[in-house]
């Protein structure tokens, strides 16, 4: 199995609903450092795993679509509690929409999954793994 | 599949028994900077994988129990050869132990799995993965 | 001339006021993982710089005092534009004035200076040097 | 599951051939940072997955034959497009052949699989995972 | 005094002339972490050492002109021998002519200096720091 | 001004004495990632401040002798307490001492100074600067 990760990140506002996130209720935010793991059983002809500029521009188009922004007031996340792991499996969805569209090329339709890891301090982080 | 991992740390002395290991069967010691990857298949209710608070909290227990000691004369490590690998699990299975008695929340017996890595330097680390 | 840091870090909201921030005039927030550095000419009697529990103390401290929290909304940041390099200022300050009152021991009115670095993404952080 | 990584590094000179690649069909170079994960089910009598000594050793070998060259002029190489998924492969079939040439140690024959990481920079890294 | 730092990457190949170079002497390649640093004294107006998206968009420019290159072939390096220490200060010139030119902002001109780092491996890096 | 680094390990088991150390006055251990930075105001004709080689072979030996051991027993380090700014402290003077004897070649006696960092661990480390 082959795998190619890039690395890009995001800066955001929220607040979590729930005792069990104590201060965090408060409005506070996060940068996540974002790593999106595409995975593979064997290379295409060119001997990658995807194209890594176009994989690269996919993960900075949909972490640039929450960047700079409150969480609390986005549509598409409205009544989600935007925990780091449901994060992270939003930018994994997000991403699986572009494979699918084409928007990593042709050949990215051969992937066989994706993992998701949001960094959010040098002590703590989450992953989200899917199929493709 | 979703995780959460958490970071700490640990300084301890000890020696290793075996040809193989070279001068470090002389006393000497290490730093282990530890991670505690906790897996599972869904979100609880909150959109977790486990309260992250306290799983750092019983990170830090275990970890305390080792911590500023010469492992050589620790009775729960009696003779065994106390590797990076051999730690690793230790570490595993006491935080196995503590999801069990509940210490993460009722929610985390929903856990499915647990892998704790254990970096020794800049160059060599070692992990163990268990299920729950 | 030796120094000693600790790490620390704090997750806030803000939003900047001026157009050279562009989208960052939005409210969103940041992750900032915080290097405190202890600067001194000589070693004491026990052969370090400062108390490294008690600086993490301090450190932990004077982060603890914005974490979880909107920025905009802290009267002891009322008016300030909480630039990356403003809050590295203000931790440094803040450490400052507990060096000076002894809360990292009498030892600690030996040291010369501070350098607070905040990193606010895997590829950008700032930091304020001063004097103590 | 347990598993033993070591880290080394390699400098080469390459260039890639099909439009994907945009610039990097130049002749250009890369640093890649190599970690060789060791995995196994079960530890030996010494309480090790393997002699991390030799593995390094190994690891430092197999990094030494591609070093400080051109890969466009290796004959090994000759035909083969060097993607950093590609030398990910490379390095761990050559570290395969030399677990079952007992370079490793006739421990080291109970490996159950090998994973090869090479960091390109701090924004991209590619993996190749195969059984021993 | 106050800094900001921003991170970007180039990948080269390169040879080096000289017995002290070793196997280096070789055409081969590396991939540097480049670390830009701007020093200033007092912040401006809104807070800020420079426009941090500026720098950025400057350091970015500055290593695109020797990205995905062989360095032996370029005519602005001619004679040069192109080690670390030499590209950094190379990086840091290139810097400083763009501050100069406006590039970051009439404020840039009140920076007082500049820190480049070339990482070229997890072990080993080198810096230039000049006045501006 | 330039300077170039390079970074080794060591894995020791020590206890501190002073009421100031609470349990590190118990017989444990760190491993101390090691990074030594050489400075000088200009560069030789080869275009370096120091032949890297040699300066990290310089910092192996030197940190080998240290090394798998226990510090306590180090005839050495006889009352001393090894903490962290003392053991940086001790690094840099025995490089100092290899510069001069030649170790590091002729060129290496045009050096300023030198800078050598420990990491305890992810959130502590310690430096020692001196001239040379």
């Amino acid at each position: 199995m082959f795998s190619v990760t890039v690395r890009d990140h995001m800066m955001i506002a929220h607040s979590l609903r729930g005792e069990v996130f104590g201060p965090a209720q408060r409005l506070h935010g996060a940068t996540y450092v974002v790593d999106a793991t595409f995975r593979r059983a064997s290379l295409d002809a060119d001997g990658i795993v995807v194209d890594i500029g176009r994989a690269a521009q996919a993960l900075s188009a949909v972490v640039g679509e929450l960047s700079y922004r409150n969480l609390d007031d986005d549509a598409a996340l409205a009544g989600t509690n935007t925990t780091t792991e449901v994060l992270a499996r939003f930018v994994a969805d997000r991403l699986a929409d572009r494979v699918r569209a084409g928007d990593l090329g042709d050949g990215a339709r051969e992937l066989d999954g994706l993992v998701v890891t949001l960094r959010e301090s040098h002590v703590a982080w989450a992953s989200y793994e899917r199929s493709l």
